[in-house]
């Protein structure tokens, strides 16, 4: 994983103004995007969008969210199983906004690595992203929840937070892949993010709320030598 | 709503054989049957799954649940005016394998209302039917828990519930319709629940796991005269 | 119910002044205004305090919540039994702070009344209320959680909302007791509250966090002729 | 820790034997049954209990459960502000019926620390016991949830995981106890659970549902040398 190019990974979360036929067309941006610049960006519309989405663009369409519940009678759960047969490609775990039980984290990696789904962890500070290395799961996204959503970057605001997490998660394994996440906005945040030894980040306001998506999702791949 | 014709609801679940695509050709085949008989049918697909299905048939299409969260900062949850962005025309609430906290059920039912989204609450017994019609949700479908997924349905199992119930939230309300849940697999219980006073079915593995989804489509239409 | 006396809940929660050492102050300062004045006190304390304190004084002890389980592997978790065991005499449901699942709170009703312990179910609206009253809990507390730990009680800012459920409630049922809650502090709320046509009051931070809990429950009782 | 003598730790959860009453009894068996031996035995009462138990004996009484909430406004939840104040020494944190999100296991580690009181985080495999260890709490318990409650003890049925758990956590601090659960029922248990390397066991029913308590602690005792 850490040997594969830095990835710009866009939460759309549940926004006004990146869902439904919105969210489809962030999308096809983004896809064209990365097209043109040849750098990978996977996106993660909401819940209702993802087949949609995932049949309609060429790049990595993720889940935002899935439940530790087996298939069948989980009515309104999002078992991983379902974001696959929708053709999503993985998932985010753990988000700030949707904290999972321990247990089901470390399950979930394991059932997502069965199905083939990547999945990215999200943490809150040095000693849950160094606990969730042990689970190895493909990415770990640092998302100080003080920053997220916010005007500063946590590579500007909080680089030791940064540089710390990579030398716990490295202590543990060195096949995780690393993210920074929270507050990232323009290019320059995102090679930073790379500087600081990192594989790439993901973010959510700065794309899904922009006025001009292409323009901002165009200055991130600038970040990406 | 009690003027209406009476409804078929079909709950896919997260059936494996009712997910991405044959989550699309089930829906496929609802569409042809409501076109030919002329009868009412409504889908509810796994969650992933919305939007494609909303933008590939012309019935309507449900989600199984909704949180009761806000647009916006709420990564992997689904409110209200996600499904609605992505095409559904209502949402079932409080289906027994996803229980709600009673303030969320009645704020979501006028959050549904105001963005013309229909609702279907699912209730398990006399008393909390009759508690929900106070809200006045469009719908509300009766599901014993030990019925459901189960061979026998609940008008020959326990037809008094069925009446108990009607009986219930008439008490309260004469606005709100009436769905018989749990065990409806045939025709015949269709026909049953509509003679009890009941305005539709809401059947889920009858339809998910059939070999032959237009078969068993057909056969439950055939009981609405 | 409704004939009884009016009855003044106060409802510790899990502040630190009213915690331990003493929330069993607070309890026999209750107790021993309850033998001057002759009114009728509840307190419920700090979970863990329940059996300390229930088998110090000689008012009523009530739990501040219960869990819809069974006793046995359920660690963690308190159901009615346990309470029970404990020499607590009923118990708070579905407080704002601790919102439950519509049919958990009918369940749980039963159960309580079947282990003869009192219900005092809160609710944040007329509607809410309203549907309650069907599961004929002994007490329903009407707390609008805008007022919560406020300055202004919901008597005074809100006396509509008192009065309308008090008359949607009656619509539904005559043998519920009904409880006003949210911002009570004074002789003279607890007065307006009865005047309105309510059973009594439930408060907390006016008891808990008070430098001189004796005078302001010797106030409360005032409000009771 | 792991310098300290081998603990024995009851949890009675919420057995209908083990609650009110018939805790406090097991309690003062157990504090005889300490005094008589001088073995360290550690005891987790119902939640209701706590006060009134850890003012009546003298061996450590530790909750089996706390919330991640502030001390405030949070009715009915437990934080460990609350079982310090009700004289609790330690707690369970993540028991198997009771599994609690990540970030909050790793915060409730910290704020049970600086509150002086010992925890006890349960675990379920190998790989959550080694990311738990990064967290570093007073002792890690495994307990596959396949054995609880079972007639196997886990040494018996599987001590390969014991050994293994044992290898991971070491591998990652050395500061950490280690705690054999699941299916423990006899002195020899123990003895075998102190030889795979363990700092003691946490067993449940086998005590709470006991006709002979004193026997069964005599026994659990005599596995100490």
């Amino acid at each position: 994983m850490i040997l594969m190019q830095p990835v710009i990974v866009i939460n759309l979360k549940t926004y006004a103004e990146a869902s439904g036929r919105n969210a489809l067309e962030i999308a096809k941006i983004a896809e064209s995007v990365s097209q043109e610049t040849g750098k990978r960006i996977i996106i993660a519309p909401p819940m209702p969008d993802i087949a949609l989405i995932a049949s309609s663009v060429s790049i990595p369409v993720f889940a935002q969210h899935v439940d530790n519940v087996r298939p069948g009678n989980t009515t309104g759960f999002v078992p991983p199983e379902s974001i696959k047969a929708s053709g999503a490609k993985g998932t985010l775990i753990n988000h700030s906004e949707h904290r999972m039980i321990h247990a089901d984290i470390d399950e979930l990696i394991n059932r997502c690595r069965a199905l083939s789904l990547t999945t990215i962890v999200c943490t809150n500070n040095i000693s849950v992203s160094k606990a969730e290395a042990v689970h190895e799961p493909d990415y770990i996204a640092i998302e100080p929840p003080e920053l997220i959503g916010g005007n500063i970057s946590v590579t500007d605001a909080n680089p030791e937070i940064v540089l710390g997490t990579v030398a716990a998660i490295r202590s543990i394994s060195k096949k995780v892949g690393i993210l920074t996440g929270a507050g990232i906005k323009t290019g320059k945040d995102v090679a930073k993010a790379i500087e600081l030894g990192t594989d790439g980040v993901l973010l959510a306001s700065g794309v899904a709320k922009a006025k001009n998506p292409r323009e901002v999702i165009l200055d991130l791949c600038s970040g990406i030598r």
